[in-house]
């Protein structure tokens, strides 16, 4: 075996715990030399946790040390830019936490100088790498359904975040559908080319008084001729719902929601059966291992990230149309948008 | 017991077959007295297998029967607003098929006359009288999903018509989406106020050629605030698909597909169980006889018809909106549309 | 078409109007000449829902009508024995419900006198006819779970019938597993070689008082060297239950219970989905209409019955084997009890 | 937080990984002090991927080492008795595979060491553990289905051990139904008083000449007065089958097999889902985190074990009574058994 891939944590936060552990306990392909965490406690516990005894306050320390491959970015969203930045002059391997950045034009200049560095950069769109989705995705791509013809997401949050973070979030299309363009590109295989959204504040006033929304239904126009619609709800009160289901020419794919039993109850009253899993972390845990593995991988054998910066760009890019759509409500091609940001530049 | 409603049945085709042997067969409340159809041998032999010998080629001989108290209309779609109309001025009571007519002032017309005369109309939107959509409505009705967010309504054919009746349809969303447009109306309980149209022709080419459509997301808004979306396609390689779906601030509402049978088979290549049923009069026998039944009672009971005449206009009115939207690429409004069709008059 | 089969039908109760109605409204080749019935308003009222002005009080008088081929028996049990013989001397062609009789003997003097007569006789097991079991033991039959290993039977009711038909109905074993033993047979496709039962009395301590039993599981081995288990339960909560499962050396082949709608609901507590269809007649609606027509086929075309005599025979067998196993807590063989019957004789 | 319990492990195979790991990777509660296995590579091997430098060939020196305070022991099952006997006269609290030992006399000398030395021992039954089957224990305690009357426990193996195996297994009974017999007990909460067999040899004749069955069925009577079935097959084509379902006064409970993703396919063939979990370490993962879990918490709590030396025995001793049941073709009562042991001596 080669010497294995050495990692640096930058962002000892709940998702940043989550790749560090995999990388210690599921990957002896690679191993953590330092974590790096502007709350030192929160580092150091980490590492107490993990055998990582060198903790960082600054990230910028564990860019300068040749002896760290690559990093993890775990750390809030507005820093993104800014570390990836100078990770890739680092010349760093780079695994970031999506969005790269709620700003397009500043993903546009993260993305060049990933370019100009040569580095990989991987976006952490951890649902292509969920059994279910792994597998639908490969069933599409090697024509289990035929000619691709509808496709339709259901992506509902359990509950709202907080108001707080709403406010910063970007709104739910940066924040939360964003992952559901990202499902949307890689189950079809191809670009999005018009995005209507329809949407309202149905969930709480107060979403809507922060200027989001909480309920949507967005129709997609693939390039592939095929029709997509997403509908999204920051509240399913039975828990966290994540369906896709794809009509092709030759038939249908779909998957199920996740239950943490398989117990059935039957009374006078009905049948009953368990709530899908609440919580994403949960519902998802095999998702964040496989991603992980797919990062490390793509290092040590030189291969493109499977999910690369310019998916990034593009599920952002379909959350600003998304938001153009809102506002005018009109459909509205990405590549109009594109050009209208150019003329504003 | 009164004495039962006597009927008089115009058209003896597929539909007009269906109906009859339901009033005779399951109804006691009512009876056959004659059966009108221009095809004298179909009528006839409709005629045998009831017990009705009465068969008449004209239905006006029918409407002047004084000893008939209501008809059920089942001959084609372009004779419908002229037998409504004659059907109101003799006084009879009035089942009919949808849809009432395809032009939407000749609905007009017709729902005056009807009006005028004081006549019962229930129009044939029968999914509301299937047991699945049935409870869902009264689960919703009851609360049991909390207030509605989103409505899902999946409505797919085993296979596009042939293309002789694709030119004379009037189009799928007249055709074929009116049925979800109905259930759309019917589940909320609300109008709707907008309408969105992404569509293309993906199954058969010659559909397109016909100038008609094939696959479609309908994106719907409606007066309660909620969202909805319709997914058609003409042909699902693995039968007739029709469910819909609730989500409210409670939870979600759901039917499934009918099958034949519950057979499931396991073996080394995964778990089989059986494809829905392919056939619309399979699937939805149970509704044509709680239809027919729904309509005696109103006449019995000197009751609205539980579907009216205003319900397939606006099932109409809606078609009308989902082409406009498709031909102009954005969301159209029904109120918008009356009032420029008022202005072109 | 050659002229129709002319039908008598002796018993006007439940069961008869079940078949009677299936005969009138679902089988053209057949057509119902008399009704017979001790109760004349019984008859009466049947007669006159399906238009047979000729109603008897006496069997007999419908027995000796030269111008009736065959007869439904749904009379009481207790008169079963003596109806068949009489009917089968008068040349009539024979459906009987279940069981033929209780006392085994008398069972085999009916098929004696039914032999001699070379006269069709089948019996009423219904649920061979059922779109589930059918479509089970056709999958069976070709091989699609390979060699069968493992049978098992859940058959349950909703509720234990009144006290008083307990005490005429012979026991669980032959009124309700008699079904089931039959269903055994059916789906191996052979016969079952030994029996062993465990049962207890633990939905009503009444129908222990009475010299039943209400709650049961039968091992069976068959003549092919597989095995099975048939579970029964006098109340199950939550509706009729009603499944087979096959396991062979390919796979398994199970069904699924029915219910009234598809629609489930999900809430914070789980998801809900509807109960069993919890009456007998609901579940076997198209068993019922799908048997009869067999036996109107078996008669036009000649053919042997599908369910015939010895069928019945060997499933009263089987009965009086679980009574032996139970008092005596050992496995049974019916050849043995055969042998001891023979002894006794 | 009190001082972490000190752990040896004892087998350094797959099992005795898996527990290490589990120990290792996700209970901060504990640590693994020594890896003994006389195949010092194997415990080297496993060591160096946790960390635990020190690696014994001998047990006995981990057993003598006083810093140890509790030992797992995987090792063969022909070693179980000698390793516990040693273990508690050592005073360590012990975690033993099941089983105990073939030898019911030899179990109950090995019961009668941990009596003595006041240890606590915990045994290998890691179903009860499963989040299915907890739940389902969970929901039978607290009357989800009011008081049992019927269980069933499907239990199949995707296919059968090497022949190898087989002939030091002790048979079907002791090897395979063991766990089943546990899941019995613990679902219902009471002791099974009697047991029948039927049982054949239909997966492999191979199986048969070496003394043994691979399909059975296993009735059980329960001390509540509750019946049982359990249905065994070394082979069910279609993967891991691993079901129970309780039938109470009140209603049924009920698992589903787990499947290693939810996505299915409609075509024109069928709806096609996934199958079952092939591999038994796959399909109870969580279990085995369980019960390690449970086993440190009775150390550090000073509780009993949840899953004692007595469970383990009275396991053992429903595989002896199978064995009986089988060989005489009768039901047969453990109790009687004990008592025939005990003349026996």
């Amino acid at each position: 075996m080669s010497s294995p891939i050495r990692i640096g944590v930058i962002g000892a936060g709940r998702i940043g715990a989550v790749h560090a552990r995999t990388v210690v306990r599921r990957i002896p392909e690679a191993e953590i030399r330092a974590i790096a965490d502007p709350s030192k406690d929160t580092a150091k516990k980490l590492g107490a946790e993990l055998g990582v005894p060198r903790v960082l306050p600054d990230y910028r320390e564990l860019l300068s040390d040749r002896e760290i491959d690559a990093v993890l970015i775990c750390s809030s969203t507005d820093t993104h830019a800014q570390v990836i930045t100078e990770a890739a002059k680092a010349g760093k391997g780079i695994f970031c936490e999506k969005p790269l950045d709620l700003r397009l034009e500043r993903v546009d200049e993260v993305l060049a100088a990933v370019k100009q560095a040569r580095v990989k950069l991987q976006v952490g769109f951890n649902r292509r790498f969920d059994p279910d989705f792994a597998r639908l995705r490969r069933l599409v791509a090697d024509g289990a359904a035929g000619v691709p013809h509808l496709l339709r997401i259901t992506s509902r949050d359990p509950g709202p975040p907080p108001l707080a973070y709403v406010k910063v979030s970007g709104g739910m299309f940066l924040d939360m559908t964003i992952h559901d363009f990202d499902m949307a590109r890689f189950m079809m295989g191809c670009e999005v080319e018009e995005v209507f959204v329809a949407a309202a504040v149905l969930v709480d006033p107060a979403i809507g008084q922060a200027g989001d929304v909480d309920t949507a239904i967005v129709t997609l126009r693939f390039a592939n001729g095929a029709l997509g619609a997403i509908d999204n709800s920051r509240r399913a009160a039975y828990g966290y719902d994540q369906r896709v289901e794809i009509l092709g020419s030759a038939g249908m794919l779909a998957n199920a929601n996740h239950t943490p039993d398989t117990v059935s109850r039957a009374d006078g009253d009905g049948v009953h059966a368990p709530l899908p899993l609440n919580f994403f972390m949960q519902r998802y845990t095999e998702s964040y291992e496989a991603e992980m593995r797919a990062f490390i991988d793509c290092l040590l054998r030189d291969q493109p990230p499977p999910v690369t910066g310019e998916d990034g760009r593009r599920a952002t890019l379909l959350g600003y149309a998304a938001l153009k759509s809102l506002k005018e409500n009109r459909p509205v091609r990405p590549e109009e948008f594109l050009a209208s940001k150019k003329r504003k530049r």
